[in-house]
């Protein structure tokens, strides 16, 4: 895989930040391979992302990071360089169901997700055997309904050990505590199974086929204090009928959550989703 | 184009149905083109649908009738013998954005909606030439905010003047007094710009924007007293990204809004969809 | 899950034939839970499959068939009962790509495949770890390019000796010789990596890369003598841009080609794919 | 409308076009509203695309292109400065189907479609009411299958006359003659009713039904001399089934075609779409 450096900014809009950006990237000779700009209108915010070829530019990250930073506080950005050499440490919080699970880990040693995956927790053990046939260290960390903030403290001092940069929960089951959601806030990544805004909480499927509709879906969102109400990176859908039962819904589903949860987790890997208010930008 | 009769069932499942409903035609010598059936496992409902060729069978669809009537009590059957040569009468409401009622009149001059257009009500007078082109007569009916109860009063007189089977509110914008809704239940088909349960009432595509939804969508239902939570006749999305704003949803939506409403409107036409509680069958 | 008796017919059309066979079925106290129909009115064949529950019928598998087999013989029916509780016996055959295999054998595991998987042959040793895992015999039968007949003699040794019912070409990328093809007619399913019939043959998302399309896709279906030109059982797609490259179009392909196999083995396992000439009836 | 000027440039890719194009822009005070860039690895290019606010930058179109030129040498580009104020001429050319030209006519209407729509040709007198409703001059040229040559020389003239930009076949079915395509090259705008480069040629419905397809699509691309192989800008399908009769896909095409022409020939007027060789850029 080629070396990159990725400069990813978000930062009120202004007349010449492209061509300031570009211009210290051209003088330092660096090719860039892909960019991408967003404005918005409402919030006048600007976001954007160069992929730099890393070898045409005659510096470390450091010494890269250390150039722009003059520029990155004239226009007030909030910026991140990436050294994508450096991968980053994800965990994947799993349940009973294993499917997501299955999927990331499929994609992970194929190739398509770029990071290291450092440890699975669960609360339950039935994923063991799955993760070391993968070499991924196995946590069971059941949740204790009578105390379930000793429990999340637990997960959060594994967490913490694993020095995460990312928590993934494929599936997860259980509602993190407010003050995880913060600590992490935006690096949790949620697989909802249903097309929010419609059917949050719980069993989602069942209430869709109580209420009939033609079709299902599945949201991948970066988890926040409220549930299943943070920024949305992305969702699709299965499309259903009569003939169908509530099982049949869940089956579907689970095709639609681990494709929806395998593409989010991908463009946040590669640095393409930035959060805005509630919102996301996805260069795709 | 030929010319059948549709034989349209539900009733308590039970060993049989089909056995009897299928010797019946076949003593009769009719020729049964299309044939579905549906149980629902959940309410016990059996559903069934038959087309059969009129010309196999030698009687008229009253004689058909008279003759099916006792299998019909002994079965405690809701049916319905539709004769296709009897078009049904189609009233179209709509306030002042076209393109449902500009797809709706190019479908059936193409011939792909079976019925008789018999009129277009309107809370403005802004479609009056559209509908003289299609040579349909155009009534403008305004709502009056202070006394809506007689305003609907003129367009229920309207409808009743003009024999109409079949009410599409093809974005009407107005909220029906409940006593029409129940007097034409399972006969007034709205188009809602969301996809629901997500977004109902007002300004839905704002409403998705605001939430930063990746799909947009719409619903085709029938109505009944309860707003925009009649049962779902068909949906259809549209993918979305940060790069649109609320005016590009507008866009898309429409062209879903009109797609969505005219495959529900000729399903209905084809005696495809049969109400099962707050839930709808769909022969397909 | 349920014990069901499927009946699966095709015949020449007439009046009478889902009178007497539903007849037939309901004096035996049959409770048909799915029914199916389809005439095909270019070539006048007529297609039907239920789905009967074997508790409701006072008999076995075999003395149904016999009951029915003159009323199959009235109608010159091709048919089969099919015993759900008989599972059919599955051959995998793969080659290096893995993504198919796994997607399966999960699928599989999950209960998602009503079928034994009995053993999966490959012309390579990759895959031997990932097979004994599942706990599923592994036979790396080497394909010889100067002595293909003595390869495929060993592997056709091997498919009669697991007393296979369905062989899965889960990217084998070995072309089957004709003798093969024809000794398992209507019994082996191939994924082809292309929306066909666009780009069979070699190579088709750079064939797809080089034409410069929007969409790529990809198709299942019955092997046949003629290269990539048998029945089609299922087909779907994956939108793509200028920005992919030709590994982007591998790897979303990957995904539309896994889900397009698994739902045709699905309906094929479940006899929902009816063969009508070069063409399937698929009663989803 | 907002006044903006467009910039799309072409060029062979080398560091430092983005800084200079942008440092240019940021220059004269211009703020951009929208950029994109690809670089085509494999042929070396690079493509941009610049919207600009025009009432940020004290400049007429010709001033700002006078100004831009030696940057453009220096770059070797093939480029274009648009200034949304000066709308496109476009011609339709229509046959006997009228569901594309209803289609881009409504959407004309309202406000989808940035041009003047300054002519309908036909090679049949059928269109001529619908033209005439929406004021547009309508052609009837009869194409005289002795003597082609002289009939497209009059359309040719036609064409001229009007001043048109560009040209889109909404369903014409007549072969250009290559002097005619050539003359107009990348102007051109065609709806082919098959998902290429599946079913080139003539019936792609009836090719597509006896092959059995699961999906059909429809295909909007410039026209080269080569028929039905110029640069593809938009592809979709629809599912069909073994019920569906060429008929009915005649029927989900008609949609198709209508939904894919709009969007190729929009991105077209909005200069979203750039030729790359026998592919297409689209700037989404």
């Amino acid at each position: 895989m080629s070396h990159y450096y990725r400069l990813v900014v978000s930062c009120p809009d202004q007349v010449g930040i492209v061509a300031r950006v570009s211009s210290f990237i051209a003088q330092h000779g660096g090719s860039i391979t892909e960019a991408s700009q967003h404005s918005d209108l409402q919030t006048g915010r600007f976001f954007m992302r160069y992929e730099i070829l890393a070898d045409s530019i005659g510096m470390s990250a450091g010494e890269l990071e250390e150039a722009f930073a003059p520029i990155a506080a004239t226009f007030d950005m909030q910026w991140a360089l990436v050294d994508t050499q450096k991968r980053r440490n994800v965990v994947i919080m799993v349940s009973r169901e294993s499917h997501c699970l299955v999927d990331l880990l499929y994609r992970w040693q194929a190739g398509e997700l770029d990071c290291n995956i450092v440890g699975i927790i669960s609360n339950h053990p039935d994923m063991r055997a799955l993760s070391e046939w993968y070499e991924i260290p196995y946590f069971h960390i059941a949740v204790d309904p009578t105390n379930k903030q000793a429990s999340f403290d637990a997960v959060q001092a594994q967490i913490e050990a694993l020095d995460a940069d990312c928590i993934v929960l494929a599936r997860y089951m259980q509602i993190l505590p407010p003050a995880l959601c913060e600590h992490y806030a935006g690096q949790i990544i949620n697989i909802h199974h249903s097309f929010l805004p419609s059917f949050a909480g719980a069993k989602p499927y069942h209430q869709a086929y109580a209420r009939g509709v033609k079709l299902i879906g599945a949201t991948c969102h970066y988890v926040t204090e409220e549930l299943d109400a943070g920024p949305i990176i992305e969702q699709d859908i299965h499309r259903v009928s009569h003939c169908h039962t509530p099982a049949d819904l869940v089956r579907f589903g689970r095709d639609v959550e681990k494709s929806v949860l395998a593409r989010g987790l991908r463009w946040h890997l590669e640095d393409r989703v930035l959060i805005d208010g509630n919102k996301t930008v996805v260069f795709g």
